[in-house]
């Protein structure tokens, strides 16, 4: 196993509703990106965490990793232990859903210069949830990420759905992003070679 | 008492910790911008409203305002009553915080058309979550809300704080932002006309 294979990779579920699709378009992504060949793979599911809001004294910047409470701790601890993101996430009205914000914004240096991935999802394949969420993770942000150039926003189409909401066939529904995701993950092996 | 004093205006705190600012700058805007001489204004606590991470099998825009829990119906009865919002918000990594974004993603219809005041606050003036939040709340967002042009920056210069983090005092640290305050709620003003 080359080193870039023993890297570890946290694929972060940015959906938290009791009803998703977050889970399915993130194990397919795990699927068919090339992923699991490359690195070690975990995905996170945030409702499983059930973090609270953060509520620290002092804003975690200013905390120097002296979080006080067990979940923060262990929540620290978990984040630490990855070398790269890859954040598949939904459109809520433009942005980010609360509960991916909430356990982005208990960290910072732990995600600082790890390699991240930011995939979104639908019918405007989440234009914006992917320009937002990428600002917050590295630009003019304190948390300064190394994000791929490939950020694949997965498109919706009509009629992929059945009568329960649920993919008649993932693999027909994003068909057209298979390179493009594939690439991506190739960016995601360069930054951390 | 003219139609627009009678509109009512909603102050939403954006910061949900125990030890915060949100709640002091937020009293202090309805103090020195004038909202309260031109309408009937309340401050709304998301903390108190303790509002669970949004969970119905719909997204709000397909399910027509049939809420199914407690919160959520009360939640929508009081944004209901309101003619217009000012969201008042500190900067968590160049975006808006989580409690902040649940609150907002609860509802749809209930936002829409209303008049709308982003207001931001940090060491940057909030200059990031204050573009994030008014990109939610309008532009290419299905929550379309009548956003005032002047959207107030309050910048945070260091010497206003004391040591145990509160400001020395309010007024002397935002002194230059006051006529920029006045003309925001004056623009409200006129969205409400």
């Amino acid at each position: 196993m080359d080193a870039v294979a023993q890297k570890k990779i946290a694929v972060i579920v940015g959906s938290g509703r009791t009803v998703r699709l977050g889970f399915e378009i993130s194990n397919w992504f795990v699927e068919v990106s090339g992923l699991k060949k490359e690195f070690q793979v975990e995905v996170i599911d945030l409702v499983e965490w059930n973090l609270p809001y953060y509520d620290e004294v002092l804003p975690p910047m200013a905390i120097g990793g002296n979080y006080t409470t067990e979940i923060a701790k262990k929540w620290q601890a978990k984040i630490a232990s990855f070398d790269g993101f890859v954040f598949v996430t939904p459109e809520y009205n433009h942005g980010y859903p609360a509960i991916l914000k909430n356990a982005i914004d208990y960290l910072i240096t732990e995600w600082q210069g790890k390699a991240c991935l930011v995939v979104s999802y639908g019918y405007g394949g989440g234009v914006g949830v992917n320009t937002q969420l990428s600002n917050i993770l590295s630009g003019k942000s304190p948390i300064q990420m190394k994000l791929t150039e490939t950020r694949p926003k997965l498109l919706f189409h009509r009629g992929v759905f059945n009568e329960q909401g649920k993919f008649i066939d993932i693999n027909t529904a994003f068909k057209e992003h298979i390179e493009e995701i594939q690439k991506s993950v190739q960016e995601m092996k360069a930054i951390l070679q």
